[in-house]
């Protein structure tokens, strides 16, 4: 076992992220301590039996106590209210991170309640699945996921430097990025993305002419990938619109923009513009693949394992 | 090894269908002889190589011949043009089928050029990946999917009947369907969720403050699933749009309506309206892992098997 990057790890909210990053630490030996924190006594019970803290507190103030790293991972809309909560009793030059998606909203809302003695390093781990709670947390989540640091003007290069290295004992590889380009590529890589699945799956359920029985049997046809990232935390996902609205609006602007174009096309029998378009998507795809974050097996590999 | 359902099949087009087709037929005993003719030379020769057909010929014709279930599987623009070709040798009495993903536009140009001593009997198994050709094919791909049988008016039941057992033959379960229904709940399910995936690559592609490595980079959080869908073989989605326009101009319409009233919520900050859409499309997702029509696995269980 490693030395511990962090005697005493904190975490405020037991849900998906911070569940994975306990296995995750408990997994690489990466904090001395893991402390936890959730809103509901249900979940303190479940993280109890579970036994991915070391230790669960009734407060949020109480879980924070001596830590040396204190780790937000509520939904983006209540980071503020919790970071006002804890400020009181942080120890003396402890770090305070956290996971949320949208990183401006959340510094905006989560630094002026931070005393002078603490550092803020705001970050984003750019991995998840459609589950959330509790019992839906794995060690290997962030395993060759990116990291994205968001560290704001002035921050501590040490501070900066024992967080990067903390994520990447969890198994991520870690960027660092102003708070605005973070927004705007996230408007691009998942936030728009989840808004349009959402939206189709909306209209699939809402159509009279064809029932939600025959969308369900008839989805291995394409619709299904859209429903998975559509089951994510109704939650989670509006506070990120209502947080990261600029960024959104600006990324929708243009898809509706290009989408009007290729409707115009399937009207007009326009056959070269739509290969042209269907063509040109398919790089990115083969970058991703090369980059290693994604899986070439066809289908993802789910013919082989029903 | 089980009685062939079909004495001889000739598959006209060797591709993922076609390829899939032949290792299910082989893995079933489903067919006495398996012809093949795809319009490249390439394309035969490898087809040759892998051994998925017991006979490569150089016409379409000449594979037709003698053949008691002849199986169009070209891009549905071809379909017409490959039916005409075919039509004159077909034997009497042979079952003449196609798997094309829209099924109007398809009966509109095949039919009229078959003799009356043949059956027509259109179907479509819904099951596909992201990738084409010769090499794309595998025996399972059908397994546990739908193949919707779309009998034209006044079609041979006896005929309809074997195609039918040829389909469960191949591990998947059957539906019939009338074309129109079938074009739209392919619609909802398949082409406007391409549509719409090609889209927002496209977007993803074109935005200068946002480089191509960071999407490819980032892509995680949401955006990867949708390049999946995109790069799918360009030829065939560009035949699909052009001949399921008005199913898809009207789904796609609906489509746009419900974005904007997302967006409208966005813009206005109403958290209600975006939760209360974001709940109700997650029972779609129970129905579709409780029809046993997806994994529930996290992220597919991408993240265990990297
Ligand atoms: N899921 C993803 O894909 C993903 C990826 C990267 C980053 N993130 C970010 O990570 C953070 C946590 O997401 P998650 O997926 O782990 O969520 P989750 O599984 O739903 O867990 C959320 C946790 O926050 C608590 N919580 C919810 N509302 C709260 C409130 N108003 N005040 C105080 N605590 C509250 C919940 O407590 P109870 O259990 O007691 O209700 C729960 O412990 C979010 O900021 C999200 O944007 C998520
Ligand atoms: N892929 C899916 O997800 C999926 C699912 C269900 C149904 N379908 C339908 O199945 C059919 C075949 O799709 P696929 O995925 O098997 O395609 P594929 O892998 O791209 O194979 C297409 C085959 O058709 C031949 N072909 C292409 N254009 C042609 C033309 N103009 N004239 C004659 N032959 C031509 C190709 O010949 P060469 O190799 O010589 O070029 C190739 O053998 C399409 O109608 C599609 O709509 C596809």
């Amino acid at each position: 076992m490693s030395t511990p990057i962090y005697n005493r790890v904190a975490l405020i909210g037991l849900g998906l992220i911070a569940g994975s990053m306990a296995w995750a630490m408990k997994r690489g030996g990466v904090a001395g301590e893991i402390v936890g924190y959730a809103r509901s006594e249900e979940t303190r019970d479940t993280v109890r039996k579970l036994g991915f803290c070391d230790r669960v507190e009734d407060s949020a103030a109480a879980a924070c106590e001596g830590a040396d790293l204190v780790v937000l991972a509520v939904p983006v809309g209540a980071m503020g209210g919790v970071a006002q909560e804890i400020a009181p009793v942080l120890a003396d030059g402890c770090t305070v991170t956290d996971v949320g998606s949208v990183k401006r909203d959340v510094i905006d809302h989560v630094a002026p309640h931070l005393p002078d003695n603490v550092h803020f390093v705001p970050a984003h781990p750019l991995a998840g699945t459609e589950h959330s709670g509790p019992n839906a947390g794995f060690a290997e989540l962030f395993d060759n996921k990116w990291t994205i640091i968001v560290p704001v003007p002035g921050a501590d290069r040490d501070a900066v430097a024992r967080l990067t290295s903390f994520w990447q004992a969890l198994g991520a590889n870690t960027d660092e990025m102003d708070p605005e380009h973070h927004d705007l590529v996230l408007a691009v890589t998942s936030h728009t993305p989840h808004l349009i699945a959402y939206t189709m799956v909306g209209v699939a359920d809402d159509l009279g002419r064809v029932t939600d029985s025959e969308v369900i049997k008839y989805s291995a046809a394409g619709f299904r990938d859209f429903t998975r990232i559509a089951a994510s935390d109704p939650t989670m996902w509006r506070d990120v619109f209502l947080t990261n609205k600029d960024a959104t609006l600006e990324i929708l602007g243009r898809f509706t923009e290009e989408l009007f174009a290729l409707q115009r096309a399937i009207r007009t029998g326009d056959g070269d513009h739509l290969f042209d378009y269907f063509t040109r998507t398919r790089a990115i795809r083969r970058g991703i693949i090369e980059a290693g974050q994604d899986t070439d097996a066809p289908d993802f590999g789910r013919a082989q394992k029903k």
